[in-house]
């Protein structure tokens, strides 16, 4: 199994211990956490020290390297994908377990007294860098800010350069508003948290903010950079070889450009200087690096959830626009694709999860304004679907059987738009069992996106609709039922979602916010199902309106068929059955236009949306 | 209106004002809070503190006295009413509006520095007491417990004296588990905690605990008293006057009587033994008084949730059969009033709301094992039902009218059980507007009574449930769907409840809980909607065991028709029909045969249970 394969870590351990060990470092444990300087979900191949160093290159881990050890810390999800990718020298430590620490925990309670446990600044949050501190005292241990990431030191010349590839602007006729505007929008949030100044580190906030789109992360279109934002001009750390001139004159003369390079020297700078006005507060976000915060002065800064995720979050009506324009073109894609993968498997050809989902990248990138994937797709046949997180690696990957549940997790970038739609087919003949459980996921997602709730609801309160149906057949899924998603932008976007998560309880689903609605079901060992469409909050039209408060409602945009065989038809309400049957005509309409030239997908189509 | 008269206070007020001043009490302002030593829901007449003072006799409402000025809070349920019944030397502080601050706030906000404010220590909480004191730290302000409640000096002679009724034992075939069976358990939870003995405070856990009940306040079969138990014994501090030789027999040696005002005596001597152990701790409740920490000393205490709580609110097989079996006697009193109050209606009789709810408590006093009723019963027609806590005040009631929607809100205290039941009827043709509003209140109640969720689940996640159907016709209402419901005990008891407070989030529902299930609209000015029943939390018949965490699902035990001429049958889905037809046919079976002496009653029952 070439993803899983197991990395001999011996000799980059000896030469990050010896370092730990030199005069001037001395420093007893190193802590390698997944994070990158701006703490983004996917991060670029430099960024992969926990990889680099530990051999496991899941999404989530922390190696805590000490003199004699070395510890992998991860949860659930890669229990099974560590312990198979961990060399001799490694311990796994599986989160979540009983008795198992978390890593922060392990630097108190399992490290010796008087442990210097060193650091990358720029690589953990203030936050939980104060709160190991605070736990660290008892044993007169301390966390030690290193000025150079020892496992880059280690990698050395085979280290991969950042990437740097050219940024370029997003017309306003996508974005909708120009940045000068979202700059105001953004100093009136400052003034409302009382401070002066902004940092803003976290990329997809960056791209939003200047309406700017780069390559530098995979699926992801942001670039590497920070920016401060002051009363009268807005920095933006970028390397300039990644900035034209047409990226200059779409910024215009209130953004001055610095080098990416030079963003601590000029926070410590500007630190000095504050350090004489205590009224000049820089407002930074809890998604900051210890670095930052030290690079300012913690006196100098004031803490909180950054506005730019919340004004982010919020989609204008140019951007709705391209929403519904981009999930038409990309049901075109899914339905050429359905129609295509049916016909391989019903005469019978042997093709691999991989393979077939690069002929659904095809289909996407004949489609307008197409920019790649936004996130590897997961077409998962049978017992594979089960395994939420599955990624088919090329050529360990399995045949998709048309006996044999079909998962397809996808979406794409467009310039007007993410798309993120799952679907699951049979295309041959279902099992009662799996059209019950198939059912009762459509009725969960039927349920969300019907539902009609008063302004103030959050993604938490809503999540048990989703999961009703199931719960009355015994049945449930371990995964949120809904996450953010971005414009043209990260997939995953926060603050807001519909899950169990109770930081999802803290921000109000509000008009504009768009929003994954994917309730499944997974069977260990036999099939997954799932079905995500994105839908959009807008205000509801209803006959009365309790408390002057407002009530709010979903649009989908998402427009691909249902799958009807996996349908158990009596099962379904008559409202359900009326849902179904006006969804699938809506997509028939919509989708119809752009498949004329495909016969198959236009026959395809009409068949999978003829009424129940 | 009798219920809203103003009382002078200025005389209470000076003797109060002189009573600070004296040099051995010194106080600057003085805290009268509503609640008594064991912080009941509902109180005795004698500890009826803050109405005596402040004229204001609403349910919720503390008042502040200083040197010049007198300040009531109260919320926005009790906004008219004060101001109807506060005299000139009253100031009302709204809590709840913008910029009014709590009590707790007011005191060190709005007096000045340096000020010493009274309160009885006995009538504030531990944790409340602590949090003032911090607040009150920066003005060189301090709480000082005062050994006299100077309300009670001032009330003197006229003060009412504390009920000291007759305590009675509760047969082992009604509670199901004797009181050894349940300090055994109380023990196991004392350890639990890492605490030595407890101090049990709350009434209804005393009489849960050791399976008596008395009749010392109003509509709460309780009776005044504190416990203590540690590993040897249980120490019952009651008024010897209220216990008999019956009780003691019942009591066994295990439990030792106290006098009740000995109480706090007691906990000072066993605070002086314990602080020479450093290991012996009390479990006290955060419900307990900062009286009891002081007596007992800081040090010496544990506060947690009372385990009695939790012990309490799971009802054994006995409890939940003698729920059973009273909702059956209940229903038959439901039904031949309903009978009687249309024929008194379609007769043309004008009679009061009041007058009306007396035949009601007639019918049920008619029943086996009747120990009074639960609460005031809210009889309440047209207008009078949106006042969410409506209770009619005799003589200036208003007459109940055929053309008006009726809204009937009661409950009995049994033996074996105790009811609350909410029943909304026209007993004449309803407008399209009313039965569209109804159909919304019955399908949210429908959704609740259907419900599977997997274990775990808390009330706080199923209560959107209920008012799902409301918010598609841009409907909600203004208070939670449901509260836990006591056995012979108070009507009103925690820890866990259906509901948008967030501390609902903290209790999962567990089997052998009983909660009601009671959505509602209202209609200001025109109507008021609720449809209440009482329901058990039980075991789950599902086809699969996602997780194996098993799933649970609702029983209702109230035995009343939904009133068919309120129900628009066009909203209702295939099932909810099928659910109220079966519903009214058990509520046939069930009840008919109680009601068979009574004719009107046996053929309005059988009319309204006939199928939809």
């Amino acid at each position: 199994m070439a993803a899983h394969a197991t990395v001999d870590t011996s000799s980059r351990l000896q030469a990050l211990r010896k370092l730990m060990a030199t005069p001037e470092i001395n420093v007893q444990a190193f802590v390698v956490p997944t994070e990158d300087q701006h703490f983004s979900e996917y991060i670029a191949q430099c960024d992969e020290r926990r990889a680099f160093i530990s051999g496991f290159n899941g999404s989530a881990g922390t190696a805590v390297v000490t003199e004699q050890e070395a510890f992998l810390f991860t949860d659930g999800r890669y229990f099974l994908q560590a312990s198979k990718q961990l060399d001799k020298n490694w311990t796994l430590m599986k989160q979540g377990l009983p008795d198992v620490p978390s890593w922060q925990e392990f630097l108190s309670k399992n490290l010796g007294k008087n442990t210097r446990i060193g650091v990358d600044p720029t690589l953990i949050s203030a936050s939980d860098a104060d709160t190991i501190t605070k736990a660290l005292e008892p044993k007169q241990s301390e966390l030690v800010s290193l000025p150079k990431n020892l496992v880059d030191l280690v990698w050395g010349s085979a280290h991969p350069p950042r990437p740097a590839n050219k940024v370029f602007p997003l017309d306003v006729k996508y974005s909708g508003e120009t940045h000068i505007e979202k700059l105001k929008r953004v100093r009136e949030e400052i003034k409302k948290k009382e401070a002066k100044s902004m940092v803003v580190n976290v990329l997809d906030e960056i791209a939003w903010l200047y309406n700017l789109r780069g390559a530098d992360i995979d699926y992801n279109p942001v670039f590497f950079a920070y920016s401060l934002i002051d009363a009268d001009k807005a920095l933006l750390f970028v390397n300039e070889s990644q900035v034209d001139h047409a990226v200059l004159q779409h910024l215009g003369s209130e953004v001055v450009i610095h080098p990416y390079d030079t963003f601590f020297s000029y926070l410590t700078h500007l630190g000095s200087e504050l350090n004489a006005h205590t009224d000049s507060k820089v407002l930074v976000s809890d998604k900051a690096s210890l670095a930052v915060a030290q690079a300012i002065g913690k006196d100098n800064i004031i803490v909180a959830r950054s506005p730019v995720t919340d004004l982010k979050a919020i989609k204008n009506t140019a951007e709705i626009a391209g929403f519904r324009a981009s999930h038409v073109r990309d049901g075109a894609a899914l339905v050429r694709y359905f129609a295509w993968l049916e016909e391989q498997l019903g005469a019978g050809r042997e093709m691999r999860e991989s393979e077939v989902a690069d002929q659904l990248e095809k289909y996407r990138a004949e489609g307008e304004h197409f920019k790649g994937l936004s996130f590897p797709t997961i077409s998962a046949t049978g017992p594979n679907g089960a395994i939420i997180h599955y990624e088919p690696v090329r050529g360990s990957d399995d045949i998709v059987k048309k006996d044999q549940i079909y998962l397809c997790d996808s979406g794409a970038q467009y310039l007007d738009g993410t798309t993120d739609v799952t679907r699951t087919y049979h295309f041959g003949t279902p099992t009662a069992e799996q059209k019950r459980a198939f059912t009762r996921v459509l009725q969960g997602h039927i349920a969300i996106d019907t539902a009609i709730f008063p302004n103030g609801t959050t993604g938490y309160l809503l999540d048990p609709f989703a999961r009703r149906p199931l719960w009355e057949d015994g049945l449930d899924y371990r995964h949120g039922t809904g996450h953010g998603v971005g414009h043209f932008l990260n997939v995953h976007e926060g603050p807001h979602g519909i899950g169990v998560r109770i930081a999802y309880n803290s921000t109000p689903l509000k008009p504009g916010m768009t929003v994954s609605n994917e309730p499944g079901y997974y069977k260990d060992g036999s099939y997954g199902i799932r079905i995500e469409n994105v839908v959009i909050v807008r205000g509801a039209q209803t006959p009365n309106n309790f408390g002057d408060k407002g009530f709010l409602c979903f649009e989908h945009v998402t427009l691909c068929p249902m799958g009807k065989n996996l349908i158990d038809a009596s099962l379904l309400s008559l409202k359900e059955k009326e849902w179904l049957n006006a969804y699938h005509a809506e997509i028939l309409e919509k989708v119809s236009p752009l498949v004329q030239r495909d016969e198959r997908a236009l026959k395809w189509l009409q068949r999978e949306c003829s009424p129940l």
